[in-house]
């Protein structure tokens, strides 16, 4: 049966998360009810994460199988119109048998924006942590750059399913400051830990206050020790932003 | 009794609009709610601008009269404390006793956001208006030229309380691109007519589609017939981004 590729948009506020749950709204739930309805049969749809409670994406990526002879344009359209305004799909393609979205990953980008002003923001406070004591977004960035490389990062999460290992690639970490008052927190690695974008911006934002040294933060890294690093920063200021892929040839029949 | 002068933030999805409605939640009554409650009595809190059902603002002004002896620091954190998270005082201090928040105001400016892309934004949907078609920001911000100085915006809106005359001067009109998918519109006029600026929008929106041209939205302006502005842009789009005064001296006792 063709294999189709997914890059999917959603507000995460409302959904426990991408995984299915039992009787509980999950994003994966929302898009495997809609397949099923446009394609007359149960379709199991694979992420290439599982964003959990209350994360957002902009670009998170899917493949399901599908019986369906009306071009990929059409049950992108067919998809927009009976998902909820809180899911889009952003794009839509055939792709190759042997593609998983998941398996073919070579890495993730995961942004996480701090609202940093003493007084909360309305209008961001669905997609922002709101940080009242001032950061120092460039000691922040000091401690940041001890991330990119292969490390064991058994101090800023638990392994997923699958691998027990603790040890991730990071390719890229970067704070920038964004308009007056919001600091984003860009992280790209070729595969992250369960709470580990979370429990890196926690640990960060005690380095931003002053509460620890850019050198404690390494050794925070260094010692595997979850009980070190800093909590884990609320779900909704992460946004799993694209998923990156060798170039896979599309199919078109 | 000293007179304060407060700058609101509010996302204005779940509310009728700023001004007080009997039954209905509106940003005007949460905020006499809350102040009734740290006061003690009841108070009319006096808005700059009335913004409609579902619209925000970053910077809405207002003013109002209490009798409070601890700072008018202490005042902003008790209203924060109490009022709900989509609505936040980012600055509340003493004013002068001849200060008005609508007739002190020398010019208001307003951000109207339009995510210009085929597929619907879901991390964008509650601030923005989703126009799939194409839009050329140059032809828009061409008819936006037409904006600055003072005109009979009869067709564009109709007349706010107070003042039959729907005569108003704008001084700056313009179109800027945000990222990839966004339009920004940003205007600044001294006064502005009751559904105005999305009506505006509206039309400006069918210069961009190329429906209509430049010099086609400067006939509409002229010919003062509401029947031949485009449609009304909707509310989620619109944010009373700042209201300017004078410079009244901050009294502190």
């Amino acid at each position: 049966m063709p294999k189709y590729k997914a890059v999917l948009e959603y507000d995460g506020t409302d959904y426990h998360g991408w995984q299915l749950q039992k009787d509980l709204p999950t994003v994966q739930g929302a898009i495997e009810s809609v397949l099923a309805r446009i394609l007359g049969v149960p379709t199991r749809v694979h992420g290439a994460g599982r964003t959990d409670a209350g994360v957002h994406a902009r670009g998170q990526t899917a493949h399901f199988l599908a019986d369906w002879r009306h071009g990929p344009e059409k049950l992108l359209r067919a998809c927009n119109a009976l998902l909820p305004p809180d899911i889009s799909v952003r794009g839509l393609h055939e792709t190759c048998e042997d593609f998983h979205a998941r398996h073919s990953a070579r890495s993730k980008t995961y942004v996480y924006s701090i609202m940093n002003r003493e007084i909360s923001s309305p209008l961001h406070r669905l997609y922002t942590w709101h940080v009242p004591h001032a950061l120092d977004a460039a000691l922040m960035q000091e401690a940041a750059n001890h991330l990119p490389g292969r490390h064991d990062f058994a101090a800023f999460g638990s392994p997923t399913d699958g691998t027990p290992s603790t040890v991730r690639a990071m390719i890229e970490a970067r704070i920038e400051s964004c308009a007056s008052d919001m600091l984003v927190f860009t992280i790209t690695g070729t595969g992250f830990l369960r709470y580990m974008v979370r429990s890196l911006v926690g640990t960060l934002v005690e380095v931003g206050k002053g509460k620890m040294r850019p050198s404690d933060f390494l050794c925070v890294l260094r010692s595997g020790d979850r009980s070190k690093a800093g909590p884990t920063a609320p779900a909704r200021g992460l946004c799993l932003h694209s998923v990156h892929y060798e170039s896979y040839p599309r199919r078109t029949r």
